[in-house]
């Protein structure tokens, strides 16, 4: 059985098997191992927050990623550090990571400061980066990340040529050790707290887009595209 | 002179002290050290992305913060590893910690794949989180994190007894080694591509809120007060 036959096998299974680190030792119901979930949750983001360790110590650096299929891709644009760290070529040793991917859904407002809390999805991905260097891959991976910004995005715009392609720095991230945590409804409030004169409930928090900002030099015959105006 | 002094004199400059670790190899243009600038960044958020490193790996956790002024206080709730890890009482040794804030401003839509960007303000925290014993400290930071969630709701919430106070878990982290990460304006398309007929500028990104839904015990008498109409 060859790795693509494996890998295959793997992804067709509706949940990623939990590990001793993507087992949370609290708010265990809060966390999911399903795979259409952590797709979902992925999907909807393109900032990731990348950690590693530098020197023995932590960092965590904000930066883009897209998905395609089973795999992360990971610009290199704000972390030539993390790129340099993960080595270079097909036999590069790789870099330790955990990627994390965070949405607010709602602030829960309670009536005891105690029991404010935020309603949210996040998927935690713990792996080894490595660089991709095969160009149809980081042309792949150059179309995801832009996509994922943009839906469709990637098919309006010039793609990329050979010298960019190869100055284009990505890592990758296999889906295998993955987690997702939510937190949905309303506020815990202790019920001897029933009766206190506090407004308590769920604010709604969501991505909103502003009117888009042309270019100062964009031509005025070309209009804004459908999928922008969609937004 | 006293470690206070020390830090009231450190926190009338207007910069931080920028470390081997606080520069970046890439883009250093957007780079920043502005301590109001830092603080904008800081105030106008409620979750970080806590990295520290558990067994060798990386960990990147999202988590509640708030600031009062030079310190940051993180809530432990969703970390109970990185809490334990830091030990307990005021000799704990702490753990280090990378903490890092991510505002998303506007997707720049370039011309080309390779160009296309973000606009962002980002502040990483480089240190060592130290567990808050403190009672009245604990109240500050309960305070603190409720506060960045809704300013003014601390005010109209039940403040935490002795127990919830001895078991909120917070870590206090000191800003020293501190920078903050800007880009602004629009797509920078090769010149040989200012002819290309794909729309390009910014698409203008914030957060929004819906519209609040009471809890469901919410007494029908209580009205929805004015800081979080104001929302």
């Amino acid at each position: 059985m060859t790795d693509t036959t494996a890998t295959a096998t793997e992804a067709a299974r509706p949940s990623y098997e939990p590990t001793e680190r993507t087992v949370p030792t609290r708010s265990r119901e809060r966390a999911s191992y399903d795979r259409e979930l952590v797709h979902s949750i992925l999907d909807e983001g393109y900032v990731c927050h990348l950690g590693f360790v530098r020197d023995g110590a932590p960092v965590v650096l904000p930066t883009l990623y897209g998905r395609v299929g089973e795999r992360l891709y990971v610009h290199g644009s704000t972390g030539s550090r993390p790129l340099r760290a993960a080595g270079r070529g097909e036999d590069a040793p790789g870099l330790p990571v955990c990627l994390t991917v965070t949405h607010v859904d709602g602030l829960v407002l309670a009536r005891s400061a105690f029991h404010h809390s935020l309603n949210y999805r996040s998927v935690v991905v713990h792996g080894t980066a490595r660089p991709v260097t095969d160009p149809e891959e980081l042309r792949t991976a150059l179309d995801a990340l832009v996509d994922h910004v943009v839906p469709g995005r990637s098919a309006d715009s010039r793609p990329g040529n050979a010298k960019e392609i190869a100055a284009t720095a990505v890592l990758r991230l296999d889906l295998t050790e993955v987690s997702a945590k939510v937190r949905t409804g309303g506020p815990n409030d202790d019920p001897e707290d029933a009766g206190l004169p506090h407004w308590t409930g769920v604010i709604p928090v969501r991505r909103a887009y502003g009117a888009p900002v042309p270019a100062a030099d964009l031509a005025p015959s070309i209009p804004l595209p459908d999928y922008l105006a969609a937004l």
